[in-house]
């Protein structure tokens, strides 16, 4: 992909969190510690369900203060344990296709003088939906979980 | 996926083919091969790479009867070796989004009585899309490319 390219589609967070990249692949694959911090309080996660293989479905509820629940789907596409994670919401299921494809999310765990270099890159069908989703608050609410996987990642 | 959905959004071809299932699958992933029936005559196949494995780009170029040329670029989402393939256009390779994601096609070669039962499953995102698909002439084209893929495993 072209530089252009990436700016009109990508949207990308990054983060140097201080603890092995083991952990912090943890915190993005293991049900029980992704509902510790993947949304962005005051919201919660009640429930996920993460079939971690390429193929695998992946199920994140996120519940809003008001109590009402959004179902996040999406399969993964590419797993390479402690390294790299890439999953899309244009399937909720091999091979079922979503009503619309958003983005795919490439997540990537580096090792960065024995820290993690977190790098999370959402990849957008359309400059419109990288916009749409830039416009939903996306540095803000993906700041702030990061903020809070750096949290859950020191408690492991 | 429900059948109602699978109503809505697929298109099928499924033909017997008189020969092992190897060499059915053979014709869909050795690139030489495939550029000898995956075009419906008097359309060819100049051109074909396939990097058959999850993750791996698919190049098929295809021209029409006045020389102009059209390529069609996927990614493999899925790869059981004599057994299944899955591939989308939603990606022109691992994994940059396409200008439009349009189908993902299932195939399957299947053993039944000494031949093969081949199936091939467009799968839209959209109802719509599965409309102007059959609109363009899928089952002509498809069968027409089924008809030709039986000759050439043939001589296989």
């Amino acid at each position: 992909m072209t530089t252009d390219h990436a700016a009109e589609r990508d949207l990308v967070l990054t983060r140097l969190i201080d603890a092995p990249r083991e952990k912090v692949f943890r915190a993005w694959t293991d049900p029980e510690v992704l509902t510790r911090w993947f949304a962005p309080a005051p919201w919660t996660v009640p429930r996920a369900e993460l079939d971690v293989r390429p193929g695998g479905a992946s199920l994140v509820v996120m519940r809003s203060p008001e109590g009402e629940e959004f179902p996040n789907r999406g399969v993964y596409l590419e797993v390479v344990p402690n390294e790299r994670l890439v999953v899309t919401d244009a399937y909720i299921e091999a091979w079922e296709p979503a009503q619309k494809p958003f983005m795919t999310l490439i997540l990537t765990f580096e090792e960065e003088g024995g820290a993690t270099r977190y790098t999370a890159r959402a990849r957008h069908w359309t400059p419109e939906d990288r916009a749409a989703h830039e416009a939903m608050g996306f540095h803000e609410g993906w700041g702030k979980c990061a903020d809070q996987l750096a949290q859950v990642v020191a408690t492991l």
